[in-house]
């Protein structure tokens, strides 16, 4: 029998957040750093939760109209310079080309050589180079709208990386939408936070909270940035999308005009919106446990993991025998739309080592059989959504059957499991001195989790986000768009009047 | 009706083979050249088949054991270093980052700042930076084999570049596998050598030649390259992919090393192998003509596209109508497992113009539907793979019932033309003289198409290798595994001895 009593996962979260996250990524085997300052590899079951969130979301923007191409990884830097704060906010942490070959060094190592006449900028995002192309693709209202995505890796250099949530390069998508009004850019801009909630909360099981971000979060260069934000089980925010209103400010930048309908010359309304593997370390804080990784069943590369137990060679006919058949049955029943992903894990390890590697690479179901089982024609099912023991017996037909609801129910469940999370730890909060509170964990040598969510007033002034920040490292995660509802009241920080509810974090 | 009587694409291939293959790339929307030196922007028609080319691989990769997993873009410079031939192959087109952030310079604009200690390679490919983790993740025999592959953009600093063909920056897979023994990392790269054929062939409708490249040819640090070579219209081969068998080259300048089933501490034997949006060029190459490029069915991104003709608005609710209905019943119809893709194309142009569009764009089928059609429950067709003029009316239920037949046809026979072109082009040559002639354009001042496939001997010398192409720019593209079923014979340079013929053409 498997050994189901250890924990899997030292330290745990309550010991130490940070490390525990690291652990789960290793004990996953999702993803290593490598030598690269920052930049990660990521494993094969790591890439297949993003292959997975990938054809999910890729789905959603055909759906809505949206078609993929693909531009230059490198950036001229003139094109990056075309917009001021744009520039401004990623001249910090560009890779920069600045030679195009190597040859013998006075020392016999190779150096750079062929130095080009302008740099190249790793793109760090598209807008500037997208741009330039649609400068050329558009002369006319006719040519609007263009509907336009890219899967891709950028580059930010980032100081401070951290698996998944932080990497100096990382993979994403970006779209980048171009209209010939404002109100069109407007929609597509909604409309494609709403395509990134549903994601989040349908597919990775993970609720957020959409809103605005302040102007001091705005991405650089935009006129509004919208958001959604999900609780990770320290209670920190996480970014987890962006979908920007541009304006005219980048059509402006790279010259994107066209004929209107009434004749005239006018800038484009641009768009830009984007999710990258970060997701994937998302999905590891809204889920995982002290056992290891849970992986919502509709992300999955595996649904099922059959895990046949025998011990000689007679058994072992059995045993496989039953095994095989049952998991072509379970293959052709369907979930999500699609057969359901079964592996038959027969490798060379005990039974338990072997069914505490599906938990701790979190396969939403494990199915143990034996001799026994074989005998009463059932299997013996293991769900990870609960905990390693509590396993149960079920007839193997009834199991088979099932699957599909299994599946759902276990998707249901971690979504209403992290709401409750999320909403038990989020509070109104009016005092500054609760604020405080609630922001400062009790031992400042070791901070254990603390805060959450905050729904409290403000203002609308920098001075006062910025106090906040600089004296709690709390920030505004969003504003949310029925702001108005929670009624007005009076700034946390400076007791000005405020329209309504903000939500305050401390934020990765 | 539509415009059908004149040549969409000027030149011709017979005028100016070059310059009608950016022409058509630019007539079918493509791609286009981008400011940055060398690399493309792939627009959406082009990405399309991009990604159909890329799904196909991917699930014949997965059915034959593969993972997909990400490794780093930037490769440390000490990497590359590690293989002496690898380094040597790659230093003269290597992308160089030498700084990671940007500063206001000296004249107010900004300069490279934040020189790193040891620059990084921008990947030209990644057998180095793959095997850093390979030396980490294999300890025993029990961690091989290793079957990963990855998507993903490299850059290679290229002079000459041309869309799609040779790029500075391009997409493509690279498979890295890993082993215990020789033979089955031979196996493998054989393997995928027989999935490479099988692509380009039942997808592509590209027949390929497969053999070995010569020592010459071979990627810098394998120990022996395999190929699929097609020929172009223009008669030229096209090296479209290769498997690599590393041998133990790279596992020891990367430390891949294993305790082995006897208890011994030896090598991993590795391979590689790979394909790329070069093979988008191969794809019109092989079958675009006059009048456009022409898509394959299999990788279409659309099948059948619809174009209803009216002349009022009474017309049009009635054509509208019929149409709407005709594209789903399309749609309910399966084409190579899936349903088939339909494009209900009513925009603002005259019909013959959408038509022509289509044609240029190389859709397989295309349906026009007017009154008159309605009135016999008729359909009027036009296949791609037929003159625009050579069009048919057919029942409309007979269409609908047999569009699937009618794409396999169309696949089909764009294989066999292609087929027949190339072997009419194959020319098994012993004469010196008769070499060089079938290798020389009549007029130097401007090359008209010539050459093809020689199938010839060679006694595996350099030097005659070295000979024929300085003399003539004609190269071995592949020595056929069952080369000595030709029959022993005499070199084509010198007259020594040959166990067999070689291939020998003008490459891209």
């Amino acid at each position: 029998m498997a050994k189901t009593s250890r924990t899997a996962i030292q330290p745990t979260r309550e010991q130490d957040y940070p490390e525990w996250y690291q652990q789960v990524v290793r004990a996953a085997d999702l993803a290593e750093t490598s030598d690269v300052r920052g930049c990660m590899v990521i494993k094969p079951w790591g890439f297949s939760l993003w292959e997975n969130m990938r054809d999910a979301l890729d789905g959603m923007f055909k759906a809505t109209g949206h078609v993929n191409a693909y531009f230059p990884l490198f950036i001229p830097l003139s094109y990056l310079e075309k917009e001021a704060e744009h520039v401004e906010g990623f001249a910090k942490e560009c890779a920069v080309v600045t030679h195009h070959r190597l040859e013998a060094g006075p020392d016999g190592g190779l150096v750079p050589a062929g130095p080009l006449e302008e740099p190249l900028v790793v793109r760090p995002t598209s807008e500037t180079i997208i741009g330039a192309s649609y400068a050329r693709w558009v002369q006319s209202y006719r040519d609007l709208p263009i509907l336009i995505n890219q899967w891709a890796n950028v580059v930010r250099w980032e100081m401070r990386t951290r698996l998944f949530l932080r990497t100096t390069e990382f993979l994403w998508q970006e779209g980048h939408t171009a209209h010939e009004t404002r109100e069109e850019a407007w929609e597509e801009t909604l409309r494609i936070l709403e395509v990134y909630r549903a994601f989040a909360e349908d597919y990775m099981a993970m609720p957020v909270l959409t809103g605005e971000k302040t102007a001091g979060e705005r991405f650089p260069g935009a006129a509004h940035t919208f958001c959604i934000e999900g609780m990770m089980q320290d209670r920190k925010a996480l970014q987890a999308g962006t979908s920007h209103f541009l304006g005219q400010n980048f059509a402006k930048a790279s010259g994107i005009q066209f004929q209107s309908r009434s004749g005239e010359r006018e800038f484009a309304w641009t768009t830009s919106w984007g999710v990258s593997t970060r997701l994937v370390g998302g999905l590891i804080m809204t889920h995982a446990d002290d056992n290891g990784m849970v992986i919502p069943p509709r992300l999955a590369p595996r649904h099922v993991a059959i895990l046949p137990i025998y011990r000689d060679e007679t058994e072992r006919a059995e045993v496989m025998t039953y095994c095989t058949a049952l998991a072509d049955e379970l293959r052709a029943r369907t979930f999500d739309g699609a057969p359901v992903r079964v592996e038959l894990d027969n490798r060379d390890m005990n039974a338990g080592d072997r069914g505490w590697d599906w938990i701790k690479k979190g396969i939403p179901v494990r199915v143990e059989v034996g001799p026994r089982d074989i005998a009463r024609q059932a299997v013996f099912v293991g769900r990870r959504d609960r905990e390693p023991r509590d396993r149960y017996g079920q007839e193997r037909a009834a199991f088979v059957s099932g699957v599909g609801d299994l599946l759902d129910e276990i998707q249901a469940g971690l979504l209403d499991k992290a709401r409750r999370f999320r909403d038990e730890q989020t509070r109104e909060i009016d005092d500054g001195e609760a604020f405080r509170a609630f922001f400062t964990p009790r031992n400042p040598e070791k901070p254990e989790i603390h805060g959450g969510f905050a729904r409290s007033h403000w203002c609308g002034g920098d001075a006062c986000e910025n106090r906040i920040n600089d004296e709690l490292s709390v920030t505004i995660r969003c504003v949310p768009s029925d702001r108005e509802a929670s009624g007005p009241g009076a700034c946390i920080v400076c007791g000005a009047k405020s329209p309504g509810r903000v939500v305050f974090a401390k934020a990765y």
